[in-house]
């Protein structure tokens, strides 16, 4: 099969950004660091059924009022709103994990143009590229937001195309979820999954087109 | 309000079953009993991705696969299958909550009319309510397969009150999951919210009608 990719999207939170920080904040507020990665699920659990009811929750808050249920299973009832707040002012302050700015520089080089789809606002990715000195590579950050439906519905993925004026066959999506994956491959992208930890991809989603095992592996294969 | 209730429709995992053995189960073959949260959370964020693209996963097969994904995060790749099957049947091993038993018994003794609704399969619920003793007080055990759609999608609930002859407004959604709470208010049931561990309602889902700390506190209301 050709490669026709012109476009290549890319998800924000864990494909770029590294939210291991996000764990140690929670022990410093005297939660287990563990309890990150069961939050993080659990607020795609209910964003994902709201989605399913027609519903299209804004991320920030979602992830805000996720914190607060999280932290009310183990912290004293005084503490969680700030304890919550701490956690959540994290998000804004996550850097890129080490292979997305030399990959992003590398794809950029070749010629193809490079936008961010995400489940979150526009702004939490606008910065934390910009932390990382790569926004100028960017054409567009793209948001769920703006399409009006989370990710994986086909909605924001046929957004992302019609914002690049491209179509499907000519646009990569790159994540670490396979839930996305499953998504932009039901909406008719090609694939990329991200797998930097080398875990089993789910059999009940779709197979990704290419799966590597870090951005750079990505820019070697377009 | 008068109460109408006529049926009432019991959420099965967590809400009926303790399911805090998986944890150890999990501890047994060598991961952090945490992770059990954290990868039930994943399989709901999973089924219900599927269900965001109108796919209709089957709940055990989910439920392997994605006990097989969160244990190749931390075990070697020769133990996982096995493991995974180890905490699998842990399932089918489960007890109910010991406020069941005797609260199943009050609310039968009212004459109110029970059923099971999961997005599980009808087996298991058929038999950790017989472990239990209390089958044959259940008029029967429904199940989001044979509905076709996992909840929180209506689909399931009109299921329900379709399998039972009622309207929505004589039927009462039981569960410890929000996103049921807020799919079976959205399909038009009245719902009562099972908080054992008191922990804090998420504000972006609908707000039950009633909430207990037991199902003990549930039948003293109704």
């Amino acid at each position: 099969m050709p490669d026709l990719t012109s476009v290549v999207a890319f998800d924000v939170n864990e494909t770029l950004s590294d939210m291991a920080p996000l764990g140690r904040r929670f022990a410093e507020v005297g939660a287990e660091p563990q309890l990150a990665a069961t939050w993080f699920a659990g607020l795609l659990r209910d964003g994902f059924a709201l989605t399913v009811t027609d519903s299209h929750p804004v991320f920030g808050e979602l992830a805000q009022e996720s914190l607060r249920v999280a932290l009310s299973g183990v912290l004293p009832a005084a503490e969680i709103d700030d304890a919550a707040q701490f956690v959540f002012e994290g998000i804004g302050e996550l850097e890129v994990h080490p292979d997305v700015a030399p990959a992003i520089q590398g794809l950029a080089e070749r010629g193809l143009r490079l936008v961010t789809l995400s489940v979150g606002g526009t702004e939490v990715a606008e910065r934390l590229l910009e932390r990382a000195g790569i926004r100028d590579l960017f054409e567009a950050t793209l948001s769920a937001v703006e399409a009006g439906r989370w990710k994986p519905h086909e909605t924001p993925y046929r957004y992302a195309l019609d914002r690049c004026g491209v179509p499907a066959a000519e646009a990569l999506l790159v994540a670490v979820h396979p839930w996305d994956i499953d998504g932009a491959h039901r909406a008719g992208l090609r694939t990329a999954w991200v797998d930097r930890d080398g875990t089993r991809y789910p059999g009940y989603f779709a197979t990704p087109d290419l799966v590597v095992d870090s951005l750079e592996g990505l820019a070697e294969r377009l």
